[in-house]
This record gives C-alpha cells, sequence and structure tokens, in this order.
C-alpha cells in the first residue's frame, strides 16, 4: 500500500477518530482531523468513553490536561478498545515529573498501546532513561531518544514515533524515518498533538499500526511543507496547514523522504 | 419585521448569550457570538451559572462534553432560565447512545426548551424514533427527520430546528425552510454547534422564537456562503466566515431562500 | 530597558509561562504566547499546578470558568510561585457577582498578586468600589477605573493593569499609559485573557514587574495595530495578531505611545 492509498483509504472510511486530549488543543485536533477527512469524537467522560471506544474505529490518549474525570475515562476507554480490538494511541505529554500524568502513562504502557508517539524528551522519560523535557517543549534531539523508543517498542510491542525535524517510527521488527514538514509546527498549539489524532485515524483505515504511523506522519509532513509556502507566520500557517490537509494529494506526499529500515539500530547507525 | 431587522436588533442590544458548550468548541462558538455582535460569556459551573441565567437574554445548553460538573451547572442554569424568562436552546449533541448526554436530554426536554436544534440522527434520536448518528455526524437526511421534528415541538412546546443542506425550522404552527449555507461548516469543528449560540442570541433580542430561530438560519447561512466564495478549504472558511458574520448585511441576507409555510407537514409534503 | 530588550529578552529566554486559564481561550492564549517567543504550558490540576508553578519563569491565574477543580489548583500554583518566587498573574474574569470566582478573587489577592489584569469594571469591582461588569464586557471606563486601581495597587503592593482604548498601568509608586492596540481585540474572545498570559511571559524574563507589564502592553498593542491594517474582520484579524506577534520589532514598538508618570493620581489628572 502507498501512502497515498492509505490517506485515500482514512477518507473513504471517514475513520470515527475518537479523541480524549487536553483542553488546550481540542478545537485544533478536531478540525486537524476533519480536514484530513476523518470524523472526529470527543467523548472524555465516565460512563461514556468506553462505549464509544467501542465502536470508534481508532483512539488517541492524550495526557496534556489530565483532569480526574479524563484521567478515569482514559482508563475506561482503554479498556473497551483492547476489548473491541480498536487500535489506540498513546500521547504521554509533559510526561517525567508531573505525577499524575506520569502514573498514568505507565499505567497505560503496561495495556500495551498500539501506537505511542512524542517528542524526544517525552519518550526518554516514558523509558525511564531521563527526567522529561521543559514544560511542554522537548529538551532532547530525536537522534537521542532512539534506545528510548526501541526499549518501549520491544517491551510493549507497540508501533513509537519519535516527532522532530526528522520523524522517527520504530516497531519491534521496523522502522522508518520520515522527512519534511516545517518548524512552525512547534509554534502552533496542538501541533504534536493533533498529529495523535491522525495517527489514531489512520490506524483505524489500515490494517498495519507501523505503516498506518508512517502514512500519517508523511501526510503532516507533506500538509507542512505546503501550509508553510502560504503562510507568513504561525497564525496563517495554522490556517494554510488545515487547508493543506483537505487538499494534499499525491504530488506532494511523494515530495517526503520515508526511508524504511527493516533491521536493528545498530545497522542503521552506521 | 424582516431578518436584516433582527440581525440589527442583535447587533443593537449586544445581545447577552449564556453559553454552556462542550469543551471542543468554546472557543469558536464565542468568536462567532462575537463577530455576529452579541456578547457571549461561558459560565458553565455549579454555584454561578444559575444566577448569569437569569440575567442573560438567551442561554445555549449543548451537551457534547457532559462533564459531571456540567450536567449539573445546566440543570442549575435552565431551572434559572425558566423563572426569569431566559429563553434556551438544546442542542442534544450525539444523543442516542451515549448514557449521560440522552438521559440529560430527555430530562431536559421536560423542562420544554425555548429552540431545539440539532442535525437530522439527533432530532430523530431525541424524539425516540430511532438511534442516533455516526458519532456527532448525522446518518440521516432532513426529511426524514420531519415526523421526529414535529413530535417535539407538538409535545415539548418548543421550535425544533433541523440542519442540513436545506435546515428546516418546525414550530406547533409553523414552519420555514432555509436554503443557502456551505458544506464546509460541517468540516470546521463547531459549524452547527455555534448555531446554537447564534439562535440564542437571536431569541434574546426578538419575541418569537420561530422568527428568531429562522432569521438566526438565515444570517448564518449568508455569512457561510460569502465566506464560501473567499475561501481555499476549511481552514480559510472558518476564518473568513467570522469575517463575514461581522460584515453580513441585507445583500447577503437577501439572497438566501427562506420560504415559510404555515400549515401542517402532508401539505408540504406535496 | 527598553521595550525592544525586553521582547527580546522573553524571546531569548523562551520564557516558561504557566497559565491556568479559562476553558474558551486556553488554544489562543497558548497560541499567542507561543507566537511571542516564550513557551506556554497549561498544568491546571491539582498535585501538578504546584510542582509546576515552581519552575515555571511566571504564571498567570484567571478566573474565567473556575471549575472546582481548577479553583484548588490555583490555589496550589500560587502557594507554590509564592514560595518559589515566581511572579503571578490574576486575571478576574467576570469579577463581581458571580460567586465562586468572585470569592476566589477576593481570597487571591490576600496573597499579593505580583500584577492584576483586567477590564475597567473587573478592576473597579475586585477593589470593592462596585459590582462589575455586563458579562464579560466592561461597563465603565478606563478613566473610572483610576481610583480602584492605585486602592489595588497600594493594598496589595502590586502592578495593577487596566485594559482599555489607552491602557492603564499602575504600581504603588509608578504608572504608565499606553496608546495603539486595535479595538478588534475586543471582537476576539480571548483579546483580553491571552494579554494576562504576555504579561507573565514578561514577569519571567524582567526583574522589574512593573517594567514588564508596560513592556508587555506595549508588545501586545503594537502587534494589534499591525494585524488590524492587514484584516478584513475579527477573523482574519485573530490570524493575522499572531503573524504579528511573532514577527514585531523596534519599527512597530516604537511607534506605540508609552508616557511614564511618577507621580501620584492627581497630579495625573491635572
Amino acid at each position: 500500500m502507498t501512502i497515498c492509498t492509505a490517506v485515500q483509504a482514512v477518507r473513504e472510511r471517514a475513520a470515527l477518530t475518537h479523541c480524549i486530549t487536553n483542553s488546550v488543543v481540542t478545537g485544533f485536533t478536531a478540525n486537524v482531523t476533519l480536514a484530513l477527512g476523518a470524523s472526529p469524537a470527543m467523548v472524555d467522560i465516565v460512563g461514556e468513553a468506553g462505549d464509544f471506544a467501542r465502536v470508534a474505529d481508532g483512539l488517541l490518549t492524550n495526557l496534556g490536561t489530565p483532569t480526574p474525570e479524563q484521567r478515569a475515562a482514559i482508563l475506561e476507554a482503554v479498556t473497551a478498545a483492547q476489548e473491541a480490538g480498536t487500535p489506540w494511541v498513546l500521547d504521554p505529554v509533559a510526561v517525567g515529573s508531573l505525577k499524575h500524568r506520569t502514573a498514568l502513562a505507565h499505567q497505560l504502557l503496561e495495556l500495551r498501546p498500539t501506537v505511542i508517539r512524542g517528542n524526544p524528551s517525552e519518550i526518554i522519560a516514558l523509558a525511564g532513561f531521563g527526567v522529561g523535557g521543559r514544560g511542554v517543549d522537548t529538551a532532547d534531539s530525536v537522534g537521542s531518544a532512539m534506545a528510548a523508543a526501541e526499549s518501549l517498542a520491544e517491551r510493549f510491542g507497540s508501533t513509537v514515533a519519535v516527532s522532530g525535524p526528522m520523524d522517527v517510527i520504530i516497531a519491534p521488527d521496523r522502522r522508518a524515518s520520515v522527512g519534511g514538514g516545517s518548524a512552525l509546527l512547534t509554534k502552533v498549539t496542538g501541533g504534536g498533538c493533533a498529529l495523535g489524532a491522525v495517527i489514531a485515524a489512520f490506524c483505524g483505515s489500515l490494517a498495519d499500526p507501523f505503516e498506518a504511523t508512517v502514512a500519517a506522519h508523511a501526510t503532516y509532513s507533506a500538509a507542512a511543507e505546503l501550509a508553510e509556502s502560504r503562510s507568513q507566520g504561525p497564525g496563517s500557517f495554522a490556517v494554510a496547514f488545515l487547508d493543506a490537509l483537505s487538499a494534499v494529494g499525491p504530488e506532494q506526499i511523494e515530495s517526503i523522504s520515508v526511508d524504511y529500515v527493516n533491521t536493528r539500530t545498530e545497522e542503521l547507525a552506521r
């Protein structure tokens, strides 16, 4: 399957994407998911989250503002997702020293997320290899998070995606890197968080979570490149990014460099 | 009263519009209400919501992310609105199988909303004629929701508005259809939810809820048409829609088709 | 220090700006803070807010939608900020008659905020000189809030900023007025609230809260003027404002009128 056919699959299915995400980025995340062609729904309360996760195509759990209600709703949703076979994404925002999200992230790891996505500091902290970033920003490079990402992939059977100037996606037996994108994504709140919803939408439309995660990153990067060329700053970039996601096609996606490596880290590092 | 004079009334009054709405669309809803020329306030906690509903011109209750705090605040606000004579709108987002919102929606129905607005699947589910849509999207056509809308209007004395390519507004003794608009509204989160706030603002400025609801839909459609002509996708559409709402006047509004039928459904169906 | 070097200090530090703010404006506030060049983080739950306030450069507490969780988190954060020496801003949105926010605002006053910012009605109500505005809008002029602002500055040792067509910033021993800006800021939700985060970012980067608050207002006004010249309404203004904040430099800032008065009100009033 090519990335372009993957995007087509998401759009044809209008993948029902269940998002339990932080209060800062709910609107942008929904708009990104809609622009992609999927159908987002933010069902984040106890007593409803589980039922919805059963019928959704994919689920995002983002720990950015984990109120007690959301923490309980996330556990309810993930438990239901597991039972129903709904693929689910963990985005451990600012994990490290903040206690509620850190405890919850480790509890969720044990439930074996389909995909884990984060910035390098988050992946390093989640793997127990470091203490986390500076607020919600990374303090580490993508390269420095490789061992942590591998460790998470092996221990929990997850696909692990590390975001940066070059994204790296690692599954227990495969890896890929995705280039392109735009640094302006780091100047728009939800630039990373909304990618979690996009990954959930792709996972809800394709059988293979690794391929879905790679395709999600490549599509996101293609739209970001297109948007950057049409913007004058972070405000107009966010607007152009939504326009671009709704229009992105083969021409843009094929310009994104995607490299697959079906080997171990040691060899990649050569 | 013409629709243009209705818009003028909302702007002159700067209708104080009390919104208790879902966490995904709060910002967009406030911006839409401001762009219209009204004054939104999101007072959604227990102990404040009732007091505010007493002084507001109109109240929106939207069930999109009904936390326990919001559920209690909505009941407090609606009770106060009834006592004070504040018109109030019920938007039963994704009602059907999700249990908390569905139970609350039925409880609110008994309090006789001034206006009920939703997509066809929501209106059908609320009336007990079906099970609801797919996530927050409709699975039914406007036409198929007519009997449900009539039933709600008769049982609860409400004006019932069903959104779609052609909107239909039904009161116990009257009905109207409003054309125009833009399909891009379904690609912007809050495109439907913010209409609930606009209806509340109009109801807070005009004496007749049916006329207010028709005028709200026509104004919204006129702004959406204008915005679509100036946009390249859902991102730029949302921006242009706010600009258009703040500028919309007689020229745009008169281009929207509004048909009144002062008869029963059976005749309309001819 | 000039205002331009102050802006540079915020950007070089990428001031870690802890925001506990209302649910309507979280996204816009984060985007404004990012566009400025600071690093926002919305940590608003009990058990995390205190720990984060200790490491943040500045803290904003905004009372716009004060859920029970947020009310407790705000007290936790402010207590920690005081212990750690983190400067903190109080924005008492719609204080006056709504009971939870009003009680909390008075409790926070006793903890002596570094900066208090609000519209005239909020400042008047907070000082006990009046009953508050109309919803979240002011019902009073900046001039009529001078005595209230002075009273707050003297009693609590705070810098007090009153927003309006001409902003006034009052410290116990100094005052300044800042011109420029755009009325469109009042047509974008969070136009005032996000300024609170900008003040917190400046306070986290400069030693003197009065100078920081003046610089924050001047920078904000400069960006707003630039944005207004590039917009067609409130939607495009909000987008252009983010672009402008990220680009604003000496040329725009020097065009903003800033007048310092190192005297008492009586003399200013001459």
